[in-house]
């Protein structure tokens, strides 16, 4: 009773955890249903031999074929399919061979030719490509070119099973495959999408807590719970670490899958991999620093840490909306520089630092004291570099996938356009966005020593914009000059 | 013709990579032709129909159920086996039940048990623990169930098809099984075994030469090939931070296998994994090491690193020894203690370091400068402390696993036993051994303000050892009394 009880909980939590399982049990119950009535209402009837065999191999491929995904499902449907039928011609013409050298040599011949089939093939099995794209495929070439080429049956009998088998494995293939598509579809792109943008929400969610979290007082040592969800609510990063097979098998399948939804013929698949690797050495890194920050030996007194407060949390956290920006976009399947802007806040962060640092900030401190900080300063700009690479990599991916362009809206000025806004995240009430003078501002009669002011071509604003930045596809900002001017008095507010 | 060159080259690649492959190879054809042999030479002859249903079966069985490994042979095997008997017995049990309902309900019924069955066992599936063991049995359960309560024979001829299909898939497993186990077996134990040996000898390598590397000055910009060769070298780490499918799959294989070789019965392989997944961390932390190392924009000038060198290139390369040890003492499959003296030692360079640290020596030196350094340092504390992890994991490894107790060898001096002793390592010449009091030496009239001088109950003894440690099993060493003399001395030598 007990363990029965067990059993349904674990049954439970299965289904609770991914509830497509559930949806997918019943498609495979109906896929067999299907073959199976297919062959129950044939001519022959129900209670012939017939169906004993052919039944048989539909039956087989329905129970063999069905996988979760849509991708896996097409993948070994096709490669059983065509298998079968290289294998079943390659099998009929080692037979006619073998007819031609009489009687006593037949056997002796069709053995051995299955003999080196047989080895040539799983040899072949170790190829890494073969291994990770049609491993399936020579498993079904072997066993069906030694079934036909073993069975002593007469050339028309041959024809017939090799016949029959073909047909049988078409309708098994092709119910799953139908059923797999268009019964609640599991794309396995989809969720490889999807695991991607999680990953990047995991790593966004840790890195905008870092700051709060290092800086600051420690729990007492006797408030247990505490510490224990905190670890719980840090230790989400870790799914991350072990992604890689998981990533790898979901680009596997996704490739086999024809367009669907918002992706296309040709979707960038293996970029998925590319960025997951990256986003992987990012999470290397936060497992460092978690353990560095955790088990150090010498911890540094808070005094010392506050001292770089500001620059340490701005990394982290302005590293962490750019993941957050990364994965809004992904899910909407967006092109958007906004993450850009993050980078480059972060990367200034880090040049905050450095220069804090050469200040002579820590110059009384001890180095056995600063180990612990200094480790946390070096993996943070490891993390600040590699979010600029992750940022590349996804643009990349957007470019190759051709994510919707969404463009930043002009900012215009009474006397013209002076560039592109990029929201920067809400500060103090109002939405800080960056004019960016991508727009050619000579042809305009804007207030050039303006224009000039900004060497590095970029202006933090402080305007309100009433409405979500999604909205404002192409669409155009108008501030007023007095603002303009406000936009001298901060430039350099931040 | 390009292609076909390609593609014996890569096989010749594949072969030498592994040559097992290509005698596992030829093992699958070979009991693919003991399988045929068997049936074609059958009172039937070999031109009946009888061949068709069963061999297929067989041959089927065979190509399925044959893998690379002992283990997943075996395991496959036995789910085949256990899989088919209760379906078909169940199969059989639906089908009478169908029976008693009459004719017209009869088909309905049946097709509604195997939905059900067909829905709970996909279901069932994405148990973890299912997924991971029985995930093969359940295919075929479900298969087998439905083979036999969907074909419509009647009853004697039902329990002709189960009794054959029962008795050809263990005529084919019983192949498979004999020829994996007894032509040039592939124990996935032992893999497992060996890949843990050679993840330790990778990192152990890197240890060791991290010092060398690290303190070296910097190649010149133009000297490419050296860097390349240089990264290569160091690059192998890498290996060890993917190698966590492998050594699940391996793991998993091994316990479906007999005992072999050294391998008792309840060998604890689950033991190997938690083993593999400290060194895993120790291969991150490395990771992170090489990238701070390689990457950092604040490079430290050599002088203020060699400041620290002693220590570093100790604690990196004692942590090295160490699991070096580890890895010889794996593969001799022997309980040794040598490795826990290199943690000592380790350990106390650790200590060395902190005191170097306190003592001032980078007053000086600007924050900034220090970056890359102390995450070196920090990173180095990590792996020390890892390392000693490790060393404790594996000796529950070794107790669990009834490896043999290397005893080290009982050193005495004129007046009688004064310990045991350890090697660690050559040192200028001579071999340094430590003398552990473990003996007990109240009994004997050794010198005791010798024994009270060494508080920490262990001395440092430069003597010369003429045969290698592994020779001196239960061994005894006989120092002369003016060597003890040395000993105090020398005790603060290291």
């Amino acid at each position: 009773m007990e363990k029965v009880r067990d059993i349904v909980k674990e049954g439970m939590r299965v289904g609770n955890e991914d509830p497509r399982r559930i949806i997918h049990a019943f498609k495979v119950g109906l896929a067999l249903v299907v073959v199976s009535s297919f062959y129950y209402y044939q001519p022959f009837g129900p209670f012939t031999d017939y169906f004993g065999i052919n039944a048989m191999w539909a039956v087989m491929t329905v129970v063999v074929v069905f996988e979760f995904s849509v991708g896996a499902t097409l993948g070994k449907g096709l490669n059983r399919g065509v298998a079968t039928l290289v294998a079943g011609g390659l099998g009929i013409g080692a037979h006619q061979l073998a007819r031609l050298s009489g009687t006593t040599v037949e056997p002796i011949l069709l053995v051995m030719l299955v003999f080196v089939q047989a080895a040539l093939s799983t040899f072949v099995r170790f190829f890494p490509w073969v291994k990770k794209k049609f491993d399936y495929a020579i498993l079904i070439f072997i066993l069906t070119f030694a079934l036909i080429s073993l069975s002593g049956f007469k050339d028309e009998e041959i024809l017939d099973l090799a016949e029959s088998r073909i047909s049988t494995v078409v309708i098994g293939g092709l119910s799953c495959v139908f059923i797999s598509i268009f019964v609640c579809p599991v794309w396995a792109g989809q969720d490889l999408h999807s695991l991607l943008a999680s990953n990047f929400d995991t790593l966004a969610h840790f890195l905008q807590d870092f700051g709060d979290e290092y800086f600051e007082a420690r729990v007492e040592a006797g408030d247990y719970k505490v510490v224990e969800k905190r670890g719980r609510n840090l230790d989400r990063f870790k799914s991350v670490l072990d992604s890689k097979s998981d990533e790898e098998a979901l680009a596997n399948y996704a490739e086999w899958e024809p367009p669907h939804g918002k992706f296309r013929f040709r979707h960038p698949w293996k970029q998925y991999l590319a960025v997951g690797a990256l986003l992987r050495q990012c999470a290397y890194r936060i497992d460092a620093l978690m353990n560095s920050y955790i088990n150090s030996d010498f911890q540094i007194p808070m005094d010392i840490k506050m001292k770089l407060e500001e620059p340490l949390r701005r990394m982290s956290s302005e590293s962490g909306k750019s993941m957050k920006e990364v994965s809004i976009s992904l899910k909407k399947m967006t092109k958007s520089s906004t993450s850009d802007i993050h980078v480059v806040n972060s990367q200034s962060a880090c040049k905050a630092l450095s220069t804090l640092l050469k200040s002579g900030i820590l110059n009384d401190v001890e180095p056995l004291q600063m180990i612990s900080l200094l480790t946390t300063v070096s993996l943070l700009i490891d993390i600040v570099n590699l979010t600029e690479k992750i940022s590349e990599s996804v643009h990349e991916l957007a470019y190759a996938a051709r994510f919707k362009n969404m463009m930043r809206p002009t900012v215009y000025s009474d006397s013209g356009s002076i560039g592109r806004a990029m929201p920067i995240g809400s500060h103090e009430g109002d939405h800080v966005v960056t004019v960016l003078h991508d727009v050619d501002t000579s042809s305009n009669n804007v207030d050039n020593s303006l224009v000039e002011s900004s060497q590095n071509s970029c202006h933090h604003v402080a305007i309100k914009i009433v409405d979500d930045h999604s909205n404002h596809e192409d669409g155009e900002i108008h501030i007023h000059t007095s603002l303009l001017e406000d936009v001298k008095r901060n430039d350099r507010l931040h």
